[in-house]
This record gives structure tokens, C-alpha cells and sequence, in this order.
């Protein structure tokens, strides 16, 4: 087999073999297929594209560069959901102990967070005592025992998925579907759930800006998962502005509780609800997603998901008992005023440029090195389509300094737009797939 | 300027500005663009296309990457004809001769052969005392005295070029009409002629396999010539059979001055007059190809173009004794017959096969230390639609030893196809352009 080759049939047009595609991940991965030929090879797929069966065929050969986890130590079907990619990941803390309180387990491998905010490991961070760091004996153990853990990511996952995005990354290759649909399922098959439910963000901040592309994404890695055997369905939902109202560590953390209490923003409630039906229906716990998001939102309603959530952090070491008073965890040193320019609709949300602000105020990372902020962030008080005054209040900010907070607040005010007319407030689930 | 951008540009099929293509050029020849970065620029440039004026800014941007000579101490008009790619380049030492019998001068610098058989300069070589290696001076100095001259390349034209080659080379680029067009017509506008005549080769030995093909590469050359206000034209000639019957350096050295009296294979003859009324014409010495065509015709039959040929041989310190009896030239020491293995029609013949088995001969370079064997060749008695019988001569191989001509005579059986329909004989001038 030579690369060439299989370069030039798929610039011809020509369906690869599984071989083939395993002769190519393997060899790029092991250095024998030079950078040059990737690169060429990445942009005939990507004007060319890849059919179902070579999109599978390279997910899995990306799955088994690496580590496969085998979670068969878990009893039950292990449900997963996975946000590839966006602004604020913040509905696993609530869909999580919804689930866990019906009886799916949950076993959530999680890496840091390098962006906007922290990851979902920093988030629990912010619980004093919580302990990431678990043995693959005590992960698995205490699934069994309250059907709910998080574990610092140690495996080595998908390592051809991670060489092959950073040379997508500097030869504009990135925007192909199969290549998105692969690289993010070969780390999800990888990590060995049996369910998995993918939150697909489409808009602004998102990899897919529109709902056409983000649906051909979310059926391309429905395909896939399902191709390779597990069960696998997409929820798309809105980036056009962001989820809730609170973005940073503690600030959604403490949102989450809310929404465990059945208070909060309608739509982050609404979304966890949708996305926890998935993952029922997935696991067999309920006969259809829509009873299972009627039996996930009483999780909500008898206190059984806040309960979990409680012995979840408890379980990994954490002080739950800021869970039950929020008011115990520590708070920013400035607390900022963004007044609205005009008065008008709020029409749009540049969620991206969102996110870089908060980056500013502290509350995720620059680079590996970085510490994170966990008081940081924003609260956003008015969102698409709500009224606002000339000089009412558009956000809060929480930071360490007034330098940090006038610059977020400018890089702010540019990413949202007032107009005269009123505007739709938006939904935020969009589709399933 | 950055070239994630030029990738990401060309990748969405825009035009890019000249200024995007000679940064791209430049910054590839310098190093600043990495190998994988230009190789996924390549494979986006195949599969989306060029339009003219982006073919022309990179044919100018490879070419002036190097040297760009100067002629201008040459008088009148400077032609040249050029054959890209295929075996057997052989009307150069018909063609130069004629034109320069017209007063059109022609000043031809060359590089030596890697392949099938020697170059130009080699072919020349076989004149005892012949000598290449003459200064830029000399070289002018020459033409001005009598209109032809050769000199071995010593100018590093496009060096752009030559390294875009080598990537192409593996990456699965080359066969793009834009890419191959600039590689071509960059080499060409360094060189400095005034009148470009192409020579696209089209069929099993040639870079171009269909007639359309190489109408579409011949027309885009010409495009690029007359866009950098050169005088262009491309006569596409047949590569389905060797053009001529002798294929090795002597053999064709003899059989160029057959032709320059008017004997010797009548393909041969009709194309070189084809190609130097082109010539004749762009220069403003004939009023129409054709009537340039009759002219180059006079120069064989009242013998000023064999006068012209033995003029030069002379000046470059050549012994013209040889060209004037060429029996004087020195013979392979075996020469053994190939005959047919069936009765029948000569349907056809893989030139590129006959050119593979006049290398194994010893005509040709396998690597650049090669020695060539100047007497090492074949002589082709049987061409596409000449009829045979089984046992009857079909070619003649000159070399050095029986192990040598057995091989090349099983490979030259197997690159000729017999049938027992009849069928018709090719012309060599397919179109012109």
C-alpha cells in the first residue's frame, strides 16, 4: 500500500478501503506518512468528501490508535453525553445527577479546560476537597455504588485524532464534516460508553454556525456511533447566545444548583431535561425520550437529582455542604455594572466574543499554564429579544480588578447588538437528530 | 498576508490576487511556507482550479524566482520551440537548422537528459570535438554570426519551480492543468525567447493522454506566453508511436541528417516543417504558418538547412565530416533482430515502454552518473498500421552485449499490440493551437 495512492483516489473521487484508511492514521500517526502527504490528503477529503462507511472506517482507526476504556467493570448500560465544542458546558452538572437518580450510571472521564471558561473537572474544583484525581478501581467503584463519577482524563485517547487536528489546524482543513464528525467520535467511542448523546451547538459560537450544517454533523456522528455499535443520538441546540444567564466557575456552578432546585432560566432546565430524555431512552430506562424528559424533570421536582448531586460531590470528597448553602462560596473582589448604550431589543449575541470576555476577567485559561479564576465571570441580564432601557443593566461582571472589567465590558458591548424593533426571543433546543 | 488564508481561499474556489500568489512563490521558495502548508495549497489548487490570470501571476512568480536571462544582445526576433515531457525530442536538430537557414535566430539552452535517452546536448555530443560549455558571451556571439546556437543550462531558472515539482511529486498534484502549464511555461519565460513554439506530446508516452487533454494544457500555455507578451503558439503532436523510426543518440543524430536531405521517415519531415513554419511565422518571417511551413520545406530541398546544421556543428568545434558521411559515425557491437510473433496489423504501441526499452539498451540515464552508450538504440521497421508476418523483422536493437537486447527485446514485445484487422496508419500533427 502506498500513501500516494491513496491520495490520489481520493482526489479522484474514490470510495478508500477501511484498510487503506487504517494504513494512513497508522502511518501518519507513526511517522512513516509525512505532514506534506497528510496535508494533501486532508484537503482532497475535504473537497471531495467521505462516504459513511470510510467516515467510520477512520473514526474507529483514530479509536484504536490510543487507549480503548473498558468500562464492563460498571454494571448497567453507562450513558454519556458529549458537547463538542461552544460556550459553556454547563448542563452536565444537572443533567448528570438526573440521570444518576434514575438508575443509568454515569462515568464521565473529563479533561481541563483550555478556553473561555474552565473545564468541567475546574467547575467541581470549586467544591472545597473535591478530588479529580481517582484510580481506574475507585472511578469504576463508585459508579456501581450512587451510578455517578467524574475522573480526571489519564488515557491515552484517540493520540491520531489529536496529531491529525493540529495539522488540520494550520492547513485549513478543519470545516469538513467527516473529519469533525471523526475526530470527536473517536475520542467519545474510545472513552466506552454504551449511550451516547451528543449536544451539537450550532450558531455563533459553534464549530457549525448554521442549523443546516449543524444537522449534517449531528447525523454524520449519529452514523457513526451507532455504526460502531453503541447507542447514539444528537440534541442541536442554540450558541447564538449563551445557555442560562451565569458564565465562569462558581457562578455556574451555583446556576446549576438552582436549576437542581427547579429555579434558574427556563431554558438551561429545559435543555438538561431534553438531553437527560435522550440518554434515558438510550439506556433503556424509559420507552421514549419524551417520557424520559417528564421523568427527569421529577427528578427536579422530588429533590431526588439535588440529593444525588450532594452525594455525588460528597463521594469524590468535596464540602457538599456549600451545594446546600451556595452563599458559602467565595465571591469576586469587583463587581461590575455593564449599563446598556441604547434602549431598544437585544437582537443578537456574538457568544464567542462572549466568551473571550470572560477569558479577560479571569475565569478560564490562556494557555496550559494559567490559573484560573474560579469567582470570574459574567452574568448576562438581558438576553435575544428581552427589552432594555438606555443605561439599564445588560450584565454583571466578577473580577479581581477595574482594569479587567473595562476591558471585558468593551469587548462586551461590542458583541451585542440593540435594535428598534422588537425581536423573537429564541428557542434553545433546536433539533434532534 | 498569511497563508492559512490563501489555503482557506483556494479551498473556497476564490481568485487569488497576484500579490497572495507571489507571497505564496516566494515564501515556499524562502522556507517561511512549510512543505505541508504548500502540499494542501496544491491538492486545493487541483481539485478547485485556476483561473488565467492566477495561472499567469504563478508562471511569473516561478519564473522570476531565478535568473531570468537576457537576450537582447542577440539581434531580431529569438525563437524557440520546446517539448515538454515524452520520448524522443528529436526534431530540435531538424528544426534549429531550417530556421536559422531563414534568418530567425535560435538560441537554444539545454540540460542534459535524465531518462529514456540522452538530451540534446548529448545527441550533439556525438560529434567528435562538439563543445557545449560556452560562455554567455560566445553563445551570443555565435547566434549573431550564424543564427544557432546550444549551450548547456548553467542560469538557475525557476528554481521555484524545481522545488514545487519535487512536493507535487509525492503528494499527488502533478496531474493539473494550471499546475503543469506554469511548471512548463516558468522555465520557458526565463530562458528569454521572444517566440515560444510548444510542442505538447500527447498520448501513451506523454504527460497528457487524451487529445483533449492536451488541447486544454496547450491552450492554457499559450494563454500564459501571450499574457507575458510572448510571442506563443503549441503544435500538438501524436505520442501513441515514437515519432521517426531510430530512437538512441547516434541513431537519431543520423537520422535528423536523412531528414535534412529530404529522405528518412515522412513524420518526421512534415513535422518538423509544421513546427518551424510556427516558428518562421511568430518571428515575422513568414506571413502564415503555412506559408512558413513551405519555406522551412525550400530550406531541405535547395540543401541550406544541412548547410546550416554542419555550420553550426563547426562553430561549436564539432567535426562536420561526420554529418557530411555519416557512415563515419562509430556502431553498437551487437545488433540483433526483433522479430514478429504473429502475423498481422500494428494496432499499437507504449511509447513510454519502447523509450523503457531503449534505456535497458543503454541510450538512457537510469541516474544522473549514468554513462550513456551513444551507439545504443533501436531501430523501429514496423509502425501502427504497417502490416507484418510472424517471423518478419519488427525492429532492430543496437547495444552492447545479447543479455542487454534480450531483455529490451521482451519488454518491446510486450509494449507492441498485433492485429488481425487492419489498421489505420497515425498522423503525427494532431492540432495546432
Amino acid at each position: 500500500m502506498r500513501m500516494y495512492d491513496c491520495i490520489a483516489g481520493k482526489k479522484a473521487g474514490r470510495e478508500l478501503s477501511p484498510e487503506e484508511i487504517r494504513y494512513i492514521v497508522d502511518g501518519y500517526t507513526q511517522g512513516s506518512v509525512p505532514d506534506y502527504q497528510m496535508s494533501a490528503f486532508l484537503m482532497a477529503v475535504c473537497l471531495k468528501g467521505m462516504t459513511r462507511a470510510e467516515t467510520l472506517a477512520l473514526t474507529m482507526a483514530m479509536a484504536e490508535s490510543g487507549d480503548m476504556l473498558d468500562l464492563s467493570a460498571i454494571r448497567g448500560k453507562k450513558a454519556d453525553k458529549l458537547c463538542p465544542g461552544g460556550v459553556g458546558y454547563k448542563t452536565t452538572r444537572v443533567v448528570g445527577p438526573m440521570v444518576a437518580a434514575l438508575g443509568v450510571p454515569v462515568a464521565k472521564m473529563s479533561g481541563r479546560g483550555l478556553g473561555h471558561t474552565g473545564g468541567t473537572i475546574d467547575k467541581l474544583e470549586s467544591f472545597p476537597g473535591f478530588r479529580v484525581s481517582l484510580t481506574e478501581q475507585e472511578f469504576f467503584a463508585q459508579v456501581n455504588r450512587i451510578g455517578l463519577a467524574v475522573m480526571a482524563q489519564t488515557a491515552n485517547l484517540a493520540p491520531a485524532d489529536k496529531k491529525i487536528y493540529a495539522l488540520r489546524d494550520v492547513t485549513a482543513t478543519v470545516d469538513s464534516i467527516p473529519l469533525i464528525a471523526s475526530s470527536i467520535m473517536s475520542k467519545k467511542l474510545a472513552a466506552g460508553a454504551d449511550v451516547i448523546v451528543l449536544d451539537v451547538k450550532s450558531g455563533s459560537g459553534a464549530f457549525m454556525k448554521t442549523l443546516e450544517d449543524s444537522i449534517a454533523l449531528a447525523k454524520e456522528m449519529v452514523e457513526i456511533g451507532n455504526g460502531a455499535g453503541r447507542k447514539t443520538c444528537a440534541v442541536i441546540t442554540d450558541m447564538d447566545q449563551p445557555l442560562g444567564r451565569n458564565i465562569g466557575n462558581i457562578l455556574e456552578v451555583k446556576e446549576a444548583i438552582e436549576a437542581l432546585h427547579g429555579e434558574g432560566p427556563a431554558d438551561l432546565l429545559d435543555a438538561s431535561c431534553t438531553l437527560a430524555g435522550q440518554m434515558l431512552f438510550g439506556a433503556g430506562r424509559a420507552g421514549s425520550p419524551k417520557e424520559g424528559c417528564t421523568l427527569a424533570k421529577a427528578t427536579i421536582d422530588d429533590g431526588s437529582a439535588f440529593e444525588k448531586f450532594c452525594e455525588f460531590i460528597e463521594a469524590q470528597g468535596g464540602d457538599a455542604s456549600f451545594a446546600r448553602s451556595p452563599e458559602r462560596f467565595p465571591t469576586a473582589g469587583v463587581e461590575f455594572e455593564v449599563k446598556a448604550p441604547a434602549s431598544g431589543y437585544i437582537r443578537s449575541m456574538q457568544t464567542e466574543e462572549i466568551g473571550m470576555a470572560s477569558l479577560m476577567l479571569g475565569a478560564g485559561r490562556e494557555t496550559k499554564e494559567s490559573r484560573i479564576d474560579l469567582t470570574a465571570g459574567i452574568r448576562i441580564c438581558a438576553k435575544i429579544g428581552d427589552r432594555v432601557e438606555e443605561g439599564g443593566r445588560l450584565a454583571l461582571l466578577y473580577t479581581s480588578s477595574m482594569e479587567r472589567a473595562l476591558a471585558a465590558q468593551e469587548r462586551l458591548l461590542a458583541a451585542v447588538e440593540i435594535s428598534g424593533e422588537p425581536v423573537k426571543p429564541r428557542e434553545h433546543v433546536l433539533a434532534v437528530v
